[in-house]
């Protein structure tokens, strides 16, 4: 076994839903591609032998008891080029935020020069997240997407990438379509191929992903050549899925059946596929998702402004359907995955203990919907990994070294008071980026604070 | 008119609910206390003539455009002695939360150095986030509650401050409860004059306030005697309301009437009383709340772990009740008002569209209950200002100059795209600690950000 880098450090990660395991003084040793060879504890026959051997060969990088490392987070559903409008106009009805903000907006990501300055500079905010891997809807402009592809590629995050398309003359501006469905279809063609070229160069992984902004966008030509060239090229699907009422009843008006069931009979569902939102998800549509394997995309903190109400984690992950966060940028307006972790644990208790007090608590909420920390946990790395098919989120043989090491000096951690059960809570609801000292990828420090 | 110090900035403000005032280049005057005495537009007559004076007597501290002054924020309802577990068992049911973690740590707080430790941690780290003024309760040790006082007040913030009273032996445990009604009484008495004593020596102020924990906690008999002190020296009054399906009903089944009402009754209502979450207040308490001019604390980051419910902010301000924000560490993990102020916007549109997404939209939510981002600003600024009968949260003249710097270009600006309207809105949802570079109360600099 040939072990090009040794780790020591106190780490803590999400073994299965619901749990958390803490481990101090884990001596992990990872291959020249940052796989994760071994995993040992103190009390292991060989950790101290091979603690030896790692301090011999140069190769140990030891963190003291001050860091505590977690695995990278995954976001799982963030358009890029919302970026300069995160945050803003959020108090607009859906249509207004489309029409006069973000399509306009996405335009101009026909300059090559704004492009490349959004991007870099929102690469650059998730790795100072800890966002190690995303999946990111680009623009509708193929180019520029390109250069947000080589962009993740040069900095050292994991991407998937698509090439947004959207041809529906009614539900699209003329100033931003696709020309016709036969060149969205090229085009996204031409992308997948181009950013498979680029990942060859790249240790980390860069994938395409076909992506039908959603169904309201596209016409049916359109959705079925997507459908059809995601299955030939077994390529990675993502779009948005039954977010609200409006894109709900839109399908339904017209197909005549809901988005779940068109996405499929479009060939656009898979273990491949990951659908953002899913909010509106009926008992139908979330046996067409575990059966197809589908993933959701949860976006707590944008679907409180989006999408009409709350989903339903907790029912949705014993349908067995997977599920991983997203931060939606600029549907919710936090780059980080933490804010969104808590959001999805706040919001699953506002589902269970609903919402109007004049209710009598019994006829309030819906019972059984809370999620615990150590299952938001769980949805930020595991279900994420899940869902894009890697071995990412854990400190296991075989799992990618995807890493942020969290500084618990910065938080407010007292001797005597706090123990493995408090640190990791506090890392998770109170690390802001200035907490995160630094970012590795597949083993690869990707990201060095400089505070 | 005598004028100790010029202020040339971008400023921004919530002159009226749900409007934001946004002013390039304003200058503003303050006298020897810090208490604004003009502020004039580049538009004003008089303005180059000042800005003149200003530079030739060296008096003016000018930021550049870069920066944005929003008014301090103003926390009405934070725990301190709370603070080492911030983020920690928020899992765990009241009870657990309330007999396993936060008595025992509360009773920490007979050690002098343990509180100092803590108490300075925290005042520094809520000053960081912008956090100018901050109603306290303390903990139920008077000694250490008053050096909460003293390191206020050598740090510069404006701090209200109550002595926690709890000597209900059917709701307190053995080893943390005063030890008798009249001894609360008295000690409570002293901890009020010291209090006043120090603040003569401070120029921010520090105020002592009445701090029964809640109902529960307290016999009858020293909740009559504490609303007569409060009544008898005006003094502020502090304490939990409505907050839960359990706290609500408690106080029905010891009394036959609401939390509201017997507030009333032992006098500790009134425009000076503060009560914290008030998220089951029903009519007849919302009127009480209008009538005696009593402001409501809203936590929302808490309210969705303690509440079971949402606090309808729309309604009770449309009753006339006045509401601030409260970060309610630890029931809340944040010590943020940005936080609290981003999750109040949030919740309120989770009460508007409702969270069971199987039940047609009319029948999920309630109308007309969404709050704006800047409702929100205006909550977090004027509307806690208001509960404390003190002239705060507008750069207006004769209010306190409260301030923090927004460093602009650590959030995503971009030159072309941004307006003085994106400004605030990205400025309200994306700052976070590192983005303050420095904060004023009344006038005086107490937080410089060394990064």
């Amino acid at each position: 076994m040939n072990i090009s880098k040794y780790i020591l450090a106190n780490i803590c990660h999400p073994p299965e839903y619901g749990k958390v395991e803490f481990i101090n003084h884990a001596l992990i040793g990872l291959d020249r591609s940052g796989i994760i060879q071994f995993l040992l504890k103190p009390t292991d026959a060989t950790y101290q032998e091979k603690l030896k051997q790692a301090k011999k060969e140069e190769r140990l990088i030891a963190f003291d008891d001050s860091k505590l490392i977690l695995p990278g987070f995954i976001d799982l559903h963030i358009h890029a080029p919302q970026w300069p409008q995160a945050g803003v106009a959020l108090d607009s009805p859906l249509y207004d935020w489309l029409d006069n903000c973000t399509f306009p907006l996405e335009s101009k990501y026909s300059n090559p020069e704004f492009s490349k300055e959004v991007y870099n500079n929102l690469v650059d905010t998730l790795l100072a997240h800890g966002t190690t891997t995303a999946l990111y809807f680009a623009s509708a402009n193929k180019n520029t997407s390109l250069s947000l592809a080589k962009i993740c590629a040069k900095k050292g995050q994991r991407a998937f990438i698509g090439k947004v398309v959207m041809d529906n003359p009614d539900q699209t501006p003329d100033y931003y379509r696709d020309e016709s469905s036969q060149s969205a279809l090229l085009e996204t063609e031409d992308f997948c191929k181009e950013v498979e070229k680029l990942a060859q160069n790249t240790l980390q992984g860069i994938y395409p992903v076909i992506t039908p902004r959603f169904i309201p966008s596209c016409t049916d030509s359109t959705l079925k050549n997507l459908g059809e060239l995601a299955q030939t090229h077994n390529y990675y699907v993502q779009s948005h899925c039954s977010e609200s009422d409006w894109e709900d009843s839109y399908v339904f008006n017209r197909f005549g059946k809901s988005d779940a069931e068109m996405l499929k009979s479009f060939g656009l569902l898979g273990p491949r596929s990951i659908m953002a939102h899913c909010v509106k998800l009926d008992t139908t549509g979330a046996n067409i998702f575990a059966e197809t394997g589908t993933s959701i995309a949860h976006c707590p903190i944008s679907n409180a402004y989006f999408a009409n109400s709350v989903l339903s984690v907790a029912k949705f992950q014993r349908l067995g359907i997977n599920i991983g966060l997203g931060s939606d940028i600029s549907g919710g307006f936090s780059p980080s995955i933490y804010d969104n972790l808590r959001q999805a644990v706040i919001v699953s208790r506002i589902l269970e203990d609903g919402v109007d007090s004049s209710l009598p608590s019994e006829k309030r909420g819906k019972a059984n919907s809370r999620i615990t920390l150590a299952k938001a946990f769980w949805h930020a790395t595991v279900g994420g990994g899940q869902a894009l098919k890697l071995k990412l989120g854990l400190f296991k043989k075989d799992y990618s070294f995807d890493a942020q090491v969290i500084d618990l000096s910065t938080l407010p951690t007292y001797g005597g008071f706090d123990n493995q059960d408090s640190l990791w809570q506090k890392a998770l609801y109170l690390t802001n980026s200035p907490s995160i000292k630094a970012v590795f990828v597949q083993g690869k420090k990707v990201y060095q604070n400089q505070l």
